[in-house]
């Protein structure tokens, strides 16, 4: 895992030019992304979905790692800032990584493409690629190795605001495999930032990494305990792959310890909502009911997905059209 | 197979809002979406091929099984009405699949998608996601399990009366692999309603299901006997692999006694046209000589066949550039 | 290896139809394609990347052989251009090639798109797929076989005469697997039709083909004699897999030999430039101390070969934004 070094998403001026991490942000710099957001939220609908802040502008969506609904997800917003989208699905290359993947990107940068959107299974690609570019081509990290995925971080950010209306009396749990998770590192770092009321972690010992609690997290095993008194429930997605009896005994057993149910969700506030970055495994972290539920905002944090990476390609390509 | 369940084609006030299924439609419906399409017939051949009926729309090709030919044709019709064009050529992910193939549409729909354009191996899968959607998301079948393929008979239908200029005093015949084809299913339910005097289905009998008479069509294992004082001649693709020895003896007998052959369609009329829904097979179900030949209208499908999209589409999204 | 027709490259009034090869081609035609794509040059550092040229026009990338760098640099340049871009990485369908070829685009023309960018493992496809189609539909050839790589080949023209001004004084060297080389063959032809001093061609015995000569270049096995004196040096790519130790015994003693060191490239003349096509094998025919070194102008290619293959689509397309 890099330092949590967000100097380089700054430029001389003090103006966001890559997203990578959300660890080191100021309050400000989140609030901003989610204030212009809001502006691009009802845009969806709008008859005519496109505005022209990025027309001209070429948008590499670099996947390393396949993920079709991550990829989606920028090339709409890209396409309704009326950037040109290539997708590249990339196939790493050679052993020598760091310089196979290094020349891919100058060649890219040296076609004058203006915003890469870099996802990889090894922590600190993004960063590395960031590091190499010249001032005017900006980065946004769609999520590597274990490291971090801001952008997710933030659209679930948007979700709750969106419906609580703000985060400092709010107490939030985090479930599931957290030791594998990019996702909720970046949520603990947005979360912590935007100053939340307590954050706990709850998950089997085995999927809970013994430093989380330096984070300022409280942990617990116990699925009746950590969601007492919770207004924020957010689940993380178990990858089946890890199912091999060695860190997790059975999909039925931590569907019944750790699976969210009706009954468990009542242990938590009354008006509690549940956020999941998708896509759901029915039935293992999360049953259909919960997930098709009146307290699911799985879906709006797919529509909410959208503006947030709208508001921050807007925002690294200079874009203003906040709503102040 | 699913009921013919025309009705939820149709919204409230009774315009066509999904196109899964000919089955069930009115005459009106085709004869407009045909009019509408003679509008952009020649549309692709001036200078700027671009309408903006589209423009700001988001249009997801969801193909769950292969098809980069009937794939292109959607993407050049949705570009050429201005729509930002998705690719998305999607594993079918879980064996539950009713529920995944949901959920993945469901995410789409989030990002407010407007039209889908759907590919399936099952039977029925446009039509369960139609039925899913918020009403203002159109679905378009392009072609599920053996069930329908509507795009292609309709560019059949168009092609010709292109040529005939009416139907109703046409004899046509069928050709080839009835029992595997979504694409005859669709042809006999358009034929039908528009009123052809009489329809013949002519392949082996191991490739005719029974039922299919009751569809109003007659049906021979005899070329000679089934291509006289025909019209329109409408062959299908013979999918090789299915040449494993049990349906069809060989290829060489196949093409000997079913293969369309300038002789065989001397048994026709003389002003017999040709149809083929590509790609075709030289050789098996039909010659090159007749494919190439001056009765074959193979390359005009293919024209025809993005204009007649492009007015579906039109038709969906409330576009009215008809004709009239 | 086709026969160097060029003829089928102009309509009847002698205007550029299609870019199949160098071979054959008037100065004229080779200087009017560089002055235009000096009018694209400094376009991609332009707040608005865009220019209406093509507009309503639909480019197809029909890539039979698969290239995610070059489809990208012909994707950046069509969409610049304002072109509908459809990809279609196709697998060759069947061993009767040309037939299946044919038929795939002859179909793509029904759909009335104006300009195919064809790559093929075959030499000579492009120029098959050029004579069989309508007079107003263009090629470009992306690379076909052993044969030729003409926008390749342009595009170091460009960087050359960017550096050095003109071409009549320079005596150039390209090295490598000459062989195997399509690059090589239209470097080769337009060096000659612009009128350079000299070319040497320097690598292997077993790499360079005996009829080279007959190009009007000399060669020799030996890097000190072939590089004194020498303004352009012209680097190829060596393919790993032919790294079998029939025709090169190691990938050592092949860098020991051809690599490009700062030692060998000072028996060059000072200022000599290095080009390289890429992507580039770092210690094999390259150090990473020269292609990173203040002589290579590998991006430079990279930067230059959009504007170039814009202007290539603009003149074919009837464009004629010269800056004359």
């Amino acid at each position: 895992m890099l330092p949590p070094d967000s100097q380089i998403q700054f430029d001389s001026e003090g103006r966001l030019k890559h997203f990578l991490t959300i660890n080191g942000l100021p309050r400000e710099t989140l609030i901003n992304i989610l204030d212009m957001a809001e502006s691009f939220i009802n845009f969806g609908q709008r008859e005519i979905k496109k505005v022209p802040l990025l027309r001209g502008k070429t948008l590499v969506n670099l996947f390393f790692e396949p993920s079709t609904r991550t990829r989606t997800t920028f090339e709409i917003a890209g396409k309704r800032l009326s950037a040109d989208v290539i997708n590249l699905s990339a196939a790493r290359m050679s052993t020598s990584k760091g310089e196979t993947i290094l020349d891919t990107v100058r060649t890219l940068e040296a076609m004058h493409t203006d915003l890469f959107v870099v996802r990889d299974s090894a922590s600190g690609a993004p960063h590395l690629i960031a590091s190499h570019l010249p001032s005017h081509v900006k980065v946004i990290n769609a999520g590597d190795g274990r490291h971090a995925h801001p952008t997710q971080a933030m659209l679930d950010m948007f979700t709750i605001r969106q419906v609580k209306g703000q985060f400092e009396n709010l107490k939030v749990a985090i479930i599931g495999d957290i030791l594998h998770s990019r996702v909720a590192r970046s949520q603990i770092h947005a979360l912590k930032i935007l100053n939340v009321a307590e954050i706990r972690i709850i998950g089997p010992r085995t999927l809970i990494p013994t430093e989380i609690e330096s984070m300022g997290v409280t942990t617990t095993g116990d699925m009746r305990a950590g969601l007492e008194d919770i207004d924020v429930v957010m689940m993380l997605r178990i990858q089946r792959e890890r199912m091999d009896g060695q860190l997790i005994p059975s999909e039925q057993e931590y569907f019944n310890r750790y699976g969210l149910t009706e009954e468990k969700l009542s242990y938590a506030k009354n008006d509690a909502i549940v956020l999941h970055p998708g896509p759901i495994n029915r039935g293992l972290e999360i049953s259909s009911s919960v997930a098709d539920g009146s307290r699911s905002l799985i879906l709006n944090q797919v529509t909410n997905g959208i503006a947030v990476r709208m508001s921050i390609m807007a925002t690294l390509m200079g874009g203003n059209e906040s709503k102040k």
